[in-house]
């Protein structure tokens, strides 16, 4: 059985057997029996446990074998000493899918990993897949189906079903997260906790949800990346599909991974790559629980927005204010109206109003409630409009007019119609619940709106691929075959640039004392010379650079001395020579360009300005490589520092287009040679005035098979 | 009367007049007679309508002149062109507090500006304090006295009335922020909405809710600040009173602000400035109506952190994880406990769990609820523990009791206890408000959570006085009696930078050729030479400095040069001289120190290193003068280059002392000459290494009283 089948057999069973069922219903091992009988399961439950006979009316069974029928799904609520046993009578009786509630695995440390190995081992071997252990279950919403003792099951109401899917490796917060987003009328259709998640993890569960024609929004809680491979392939097979995939990333701080590591075993990346290809490949990104409920709110409601471009009506100039105020840090434009419309809006409102946007409609608006609705109907025929916000502070009969109203307007646009209502559930909530339940986002706050509506305009931009996603022709052929090995130093990374068609000096590498007699006199002088050894990296630390030789006599000068200094500084360098190379005019910008191997995501291509910039504001930006034309461009634009390259007050506008070039095709290379390069840094590289290009000045990779090697290379950055 | 005595007049009314009162209560001007009645105000109400004879049982008087007792207070429900007339009778009915509810005054332009200021002039001959216009009205929470027409008063429940004063420029924002406080159970005392703030503005409420003793915590919503010296003194006295003065500052952005003028017509001044006088001075900034109730809430209860060291106690991993994401992030520490006391958590936990911080108890504290409750009463115990975090998931009748008892807990304890939350309302909401009412402060998120400690643990370190705030002897006496006129150019400036004791390069200024012939073997080569003329303040551009001079022949050369290029440049140009300074060794921190003065908060003192810092990045730092060495130091400490100051990679330690030295006698000369000062710049400002000190290499100071010298002046920055 595939994960996939797996999951949508634990999403929809017909049979389930809880093995150790508890008859006191209020502790762990009773409640998910509570939880199927008090949402009216409509298939069989087999209760296991041979301490009791029947347990609720339902016979009780001594163990899974006594079972008559089939069992589709087992939910497990044994200890974990237990648990060979069980797994054992599930394959004897062909139950596919189970549940393992309990803990006692990793998160408890060697004994219970080794524990866990076994058992996953043996569930391998009988085609058993699992969910857990250590988890709380999963709810289908949609057929109302809780497997799993979470408190969000023992809901008075019914659930709300919709189009939200929801993975989360915690319980806690996963179902906490989903109660307060029902709360908030917020429709789900799946909810997926994973807990240790020895075999079904987060990344498995979103990949069914994005497939799963009941799920237009998918959501996940993260404490590691399972598959960084994986993610990225979701990714892209989301903005296919248009369906955006939220994501709250924990684990971020450094003792936030310490705690993800004792809790669930998990490795957790750096921030700062996780970032960067969330931004890379379009997912869209939580900070917290808030977050991530506001964003499945304004996602759930399926509507996209063309643009950045705002348009707010409210009847408290406060409103107003926040709205212009919170626009600018996130990105959005609080949109000038053409002319004819703000005469049409002026019609419409009282004189002492604002027809400017933020539209003050003002309190009159209490009175004549039609001012409210009629300059939204101006309004979602205007072009230059992308968004619409409403923000009201009126409640009671009012209020839910005007609500009622709103959500008939929004059924004739496509324009997302955003509603801020600041005021309590006593005299606000009967209109806010009437705008939800019309599938029209209403938050509290201005902030809260305009931070959805940030998110909604880029992930509309992203999915119609206005973002860059098409690799162009770096105009490169890469080779292949090139003997990977140990670290290469600057002359022979120069020698592959070249290939690459990146710029490097002119220069010589003089190999030895007869070398240097045959090309001294055929050197263009000025020249700078420079020792190259794998065995010393750090050539100023070694004194192994000597700078503006001007004549073959300061060459051999020059030339001794390196090679003395060299042997100083390490009596077994192993000397490849002496590069001597032109003198280019130090009116450039310096950059860093280089190369990583992560674990989780694989090369990602890193580049900066250097100095300062680098050393004191850590002022860099990384992608996942291969990166096109248009992404290399978006790198270096989010760096702090870009201006430099734009020319700053009155400088030089800098050759961007040959450094997006280098960019592209060192990335091209990175990927090429992606799993035997571990890491590889130019730096600096000049940029000259724009027309003018580049030169690569330095540079080394590192590559993987030797691990001694690795330990001696100088930090990328 | 003084606003102090109007504002408790206003607030403690025991006669009512209202004047222009409607007998449908559903009107703006029904409803503040509905909400006395409906809250059962126990004084003298007197609607006041020539149509009427009575309403609601309450007998109708023609006009304020036929009441036949004492009115404490009028409000004033009549159209903005009655005005004058009901103020006069006013006047004859010595009713000496009002509150203006309508609008049509300065925010619907000149008319209604011209209409306001005689209201003004009127009240002011009369002795009458004005509330308003254009204002919803106040609200008296502990003696529940609704006087106004916010929905907000129209709550089944009575009012919570508590210790949170709050003023509030907007009426719709401020009432509408009012009662989602009140839903998460946060008592007031007065709540005061003061509109177009045309006597009363917000600042005076808050200086009297400063000094009422009902009043712990006093809040403000500001879209303009009425008077930056007011401001500044409020923020001193809340110190002194160790009362948290907490404000939300709108209209932040350029369109906020746009929109702030056309709403109450308001100044409001640069974002920046306002950020670094509360820094400054102690001000907890709210960034939106969310953060202001996290805030009133954490504050209210009353109770101060020693420090930012915190321990998560949780049940779920997750939060644990979500606590250190966000400590770094907010600069809080998750302390390592020490081992004696992880020894002791280590008895109580479960051995699956975690006595490392983030403590995790595990679900096992579903069964034995003592786990929370025991770890709790070991930590507060722990001096290294400043404040304690509480995480549960835990709903039901379960989730009650450990909230009963840590809010036992609590009252034992001086140290902090914040709960969080993460849940519905339907399960966990009872003990949601058993923890509120015993005045435990609970949040619904961890982000938010750590967000309130931060904001804590700022403000106790503030009030604890260990931020700088005493002024320490600059050891320099200003002089006061200069010509503080026109601009100063390099050399005056020079001149009085050298008598505060700031180092500046040895020079001459040559006068004229004579003066050349006479000193021209007495320099000490190699010198600049700078023409001097406060005609031609851009000397590069104007070619009027050269470099590198290396004897008197040069200096000849460079002599006629200047002049001449000075007069090519400007022909008018009246220069004082050719300055010839002594050239220092380029090996420095380049800095700039400026001062201007603001129109909101006077002298300002800006300081940032030169170059990209200040022109890609715009970082600078920003105090009102003068400061202190500390407050210096902090200055300096902000920059986000910092770093280079301390020495980056290997570089050398600067003169930080030096430095701080200058900014504080440059800050005291500001000071001094506030009011007289218009801006001034010493650009650049070198920063040796560590004993080495530092120099000022050019500077302008451009005085207020000439128009014309203003508009001239180079920009600051």
């Amino acid at each position: 059985m595939s994960k996939r089948e797996a999951i949508e057999r634990l999403l929809n069973p017909e049979s389930i057997a809880i093995v150790g069922v508890s008859q006191d219903f209020t502790s762990i091992s009773g409640k998910p029996m509570k939880n199927l009988i008090r949402h009216q399961f409509k298939g069989q439950i087999y209760p296991i446990n041979p301490k009791y006979e029947e347990i609720a009316g339902f016979t009780c069974y001594p163990s899974l074998l006594d079972i008559p029928g089939e069992v589709d799904v087992a939910l497990i609520a044994v200890s974990s000493k237990r648990m060979m046993q069980i797994l054992s009578e599930c394959e004897q009786k062909n139950v596919r899918s189970v549940i393992l509630f309990g803990s006692g695995f990793a998160e408890i440390g060697e004994e219970g990993e080794r524990l866990q190995e076994e058992v996953l081992e043996k569930a391998k071997k009988a085609g058993i897949t699992i969910l857990g252990p250590n988890c709380i279950g999963l709810l289908n919403v949609k057929k109302s189906i809780p497997l799993g003792f979470s408190t969000s099951f023992e809901t008075k109401e019914g659930f709300l079903s919709g189009n939200v899917g929801f993975a989360s490796q915690s319980g806690a917060l996963g179902f906490s997260l989903f109660g307060l987003a029902q709360e908030e009328n917020i429709g789900f259709s799946h909810v997926i906790n994973t807990g240790n998640q020895i075999d079904l993890h987060t990344l498995d569960c979103i990949a069914y949800m994005l497939e799963d024609g009941d799920t237009d929004v998918v959501a996940g809680y993260l404490e590691g990346i399972p598959d960084g491979e994986m993610l990225i392939r979701l990714a892209k097979r989301a903005k296919t599909l248009k369906k955006p995939l939220i994501v709250l990333k924990a684990g971020r701080s450094e003792i936030g991974r310490k705690a993800a590591m004792s809790h669930t075993a998990s490795l957790t990346g750096s921030d700062e790559t996780f970032q960067a290809i969330a931004k890379q490949y379009g997912l869209v990104t939580a900070n917290d629980v808030d977050d991530m409920i506001d964003l499945m709110k304004v996602f759930s409601r399926g509507k996209q927005s063309n643009g950045n471009r705002v348009v707010t009506i409210s009847n408290s100039g406060a409103a107003g204010i926040a709205m212009a105020d919170y626009s600018e840090p996130l990105g959005l434009e609080l949109v000038r109206l053409p002319n004819e419309t703000q005469a049409k809006v002026e019609e419409i409102i009282p004189s002492y109003g604002s027809a400017l946007n933020p539209i003050d409609i003002t309190a009159q608006a209490l009175k004549e409630q039609h001012i409210f609705t009629d300059t939204l109907e101006v309004l979602i025929n205007e072009d230059e409009v992308d968004v619409i916000v409403i923000q009201t502070t009126f409640g009671g009969e009012l209020g839910q007019k005007i609500c009622k109203k709103v959500a008939e307007i929004d059924k004739t646009t496509a324009k997302p119609i955003i509603v801020t209502i600041t005021g309590t559930a006593e005299i606000t909530g009967e209109g806010r619940t009437i705008l939800e339940k019309a599938n029209v986002p209403v938050y509290t706050t201005s902030y809260k709106t305009m931070f959805a509506i940030k998110h909604l305009s880029n992930f509309s931009r992203f999915s119609r691929g206005q973002e860059p996603d098409q690799f162009e022709d770096g105009g490169v052929q890469i080779e292949e075959n090139i003997d990977a090995t140990g670290i290469w130093t600057e002359v022979r990374v120069k020698k592959e640039l070249d290939s690459l068609g990146i710029k490097i000096p002119r220069g010589t590498l003089i190999k030895d004392r007869a070398h240097l007699q045959e090309v001294k006199t055929n050197v263009h002088y000025p020249v700078v010379c420079k020792g190259i050894s794998k065995d010393v990296l750090h050539k100023t630390d070694a004194g192994s650079v000597k700078a503006n030789i001007k004549d073959a006599a300061e060459l051999e000068e020059a030339y001794e001395s390196i090679v003395s200094s060299l042997h100083v500084y390490n009596p077994d360098a192993d000397v490849e020579g002496i590069l001597a190379e032109e003198m280019l005019q130090d009116e450039s910008v310096e950059m860093f360009i280089g190369v990583k191997e992560d674990p989780q995501f694989g090369p990602l291509i890193v580049c900066g300005l250097g100095g300062i910039f680098v050393e004191v504001l850590k002022d860099i930006s990384i992608r996942r490589a291969p990166i096109t034309d248009k992404e290399a461009f978006a790198m270096l634009k989010e760096l702090k520092g870009y201006p430099l390259l734009e020319g700053v007050r009155g400088g030089t506008t800098r050759d961007i287009q040959a450094l997006t070039d280098a960019l592209v095709r060192i990335s091209q290379f990175a990927s090429t040679h992606q799993e035997r390069i571990q890491e590889m840094d130019i730096n600096p590289l000049w940029v000259f005035e724009d027309g003018k290009g580049i030169a690569a000045l330095d540079g080394i990779i590192v590559w993987k098979q030797n691990e001694e090697t690795v330990a001696k290379a100088k930090p990328l950055i």
